[in-house]
């Protein structure tokens, strides 16, 4: 399986490369001429191949070497509400017809291990695990047929959610509780489409310092990520490097009696079996 | 006044100036180390004082020259909502208690002259004039007293919207009928905020095919760009080039009687006085 993966020491250039037993294999030094991971993201049919000759002999990244998000942090976090039919009776919802969309402002955006602060204005800041897709290729207007052309890989990912900004607030918009800073943990790696042969049967679960609060599977996901390219690309450019987080399984803190939210030092991990183990410590703001 | 512009010759690399009586006077060639229009945003204070030395030598950008988005794309576009007292009164919603927030993805954000195509998928393309702010200055948990400082300017924009996109749908999410490719025109040039001493006092309207169809004055605005760069700053950090959509006054589409929408062929301008006129065309999608 490859773990392709984005990384710096610190004070040189970001890198790219792989994760392996072994440690990180440092490919960007193996390909020179390919600077980022989301510049082997665009070349990836030519460069697969070269990739499996090159990997055993790619040097690995120096101790202090840090995992960075793997996709660069201009680029769009579209995320999916509502979309596990256990996860909307729990949150007394009906299914939705059609995929409720919102989004993350792009500073939320961050990666495995970064500290997220907790804001000094919420009192309620709540987890969520989620499959995310990395897009691959530009989309715009795709049919759901053609729609696994630009899915290049899924990665974990955690909607953080400050609910008290993000429900009961004129206009009902979610933005701003969704869009805090580093509320958009993904990582540590993106595997490429094609080592996850069934994207909607995937464990997945969230733990709290060792407790499992969220224990569900792909399999309740209402819209798959074929379906939600196509209805999203009907709106926007889906971009290379944009990330499309799918929504979040049932054991949310808000609907838990009584609720649970997140407290300074708590560290959380995502795992979804076959991508990774995402793990990130909350932190005073 | 200064009207500070982004424009590019076809087949050269983008460059930044002054709209004058004259053309476009251009800058870039007046201060080669100084790249780009958001570079010389970033040094402002020192590079002021020798805009105005060398504004009256500096050479006219040749014919062909294109005015561009007067900020890069990649940059967070913030949008208020029902902000403006007539309007809120004109949907029926009450006044807000805090803003209403919600934003725009990337691929909306496009320039002057820019066409902007209806989606074959609505029938409900509306108009709404805006007062646009630009971001000056990295702003985190800025108070009101200080927030003028990160404000370097304002422009004119178009927060157009597709509202059988934005209204009645499952989650109430406005994102996805703001977002359309070239829903958020803006420019034609930024005025620096020294140059706009009342930016609560100022008319605003709009026009379609000559025809206008809202017009009002700032004086409306229910919270104004201090306020909003304050409120905004508690949650998501603000980078310089983001821009701030400050809500829209009456008289749009939605709310008439019969409601009217836009029209391929329809050419919109948005009027704002001291700061400038916005068009754009828009064209079958």
């Amino acid at each position: 399986m490859f773990q392709l993966i984005r990384f710096q020491v610190p004070g040189q250039a970001e890198s790219w490369g792989m994760q392996s037993d072994e440690g990180m294999r440092d490919l960007g030094r193996s390909f020179p001429e390919v600077g980022t991971l989301l510049e082997a993201i665009g070349q990836w049919d030519s460069l697969r191949p070269r990739i499996e000759a090159a990997l055993k002999d790619a040097p690995l990244a120096p101790a202090g070497a840090r995992l960075l998000c793997p996709v660069p942090p201009h680029g769009k976090t579209i995320c999916i509400g509502l979309n596990y039919r256990d996860h909307a009776l729990e949150s007394g919802m009906d299914i939705p017809s059609e995929p409720v969309v919102f989004n993350k402002l792009p500073g939320a955006l961050c990666g495995p291990n970064d500290e997220v602060p907790l804001p000094s204005c919420s009192s309620k800041v709540d987890y969520e695990a989620e499959l995310v897709m990395v897009i691959g290729k530009r989309a715009w207007q795709v049919s759901e047929a053609d729609a696994a052309d630009y899915i290049f890989g899924y990665t974990c990912g955690h909607d953080v959610s400050a609910r008290d900004w993000q429900l009961g607030r004129p206009g009902g918009q979610w933005l701003l509780g969704k869009s805090f800073p580093n509320f958009a943990p993904i990582g540590p790696a993106i595997v490429p489409s094609e080592f996850v042969p069934q994207p909607t049967n995937l464990p997945i679960s969230l733990r709290i310092n060792g407790e499992t609060l969220q224990d569900s599977s792909t399999k309740q996901l209402i819209f798959n990520p074929n379906e939600l390219v196509a209805f999203l690309s009907q709106c926007c450019v889906l971009e290379p490097g944009d990330v499309i987080f799918t929504g979040t399984p049932p054991g949310v803190g808000a609907a838990r009696k009584p609720p649970r939210f997140l407290a300074a030092g708590d560290v959380v991990e995502v795992e979804i079996k076959g991508i990774g183990v995402l793990t990130n410590r909350f932190v005073p703001g």
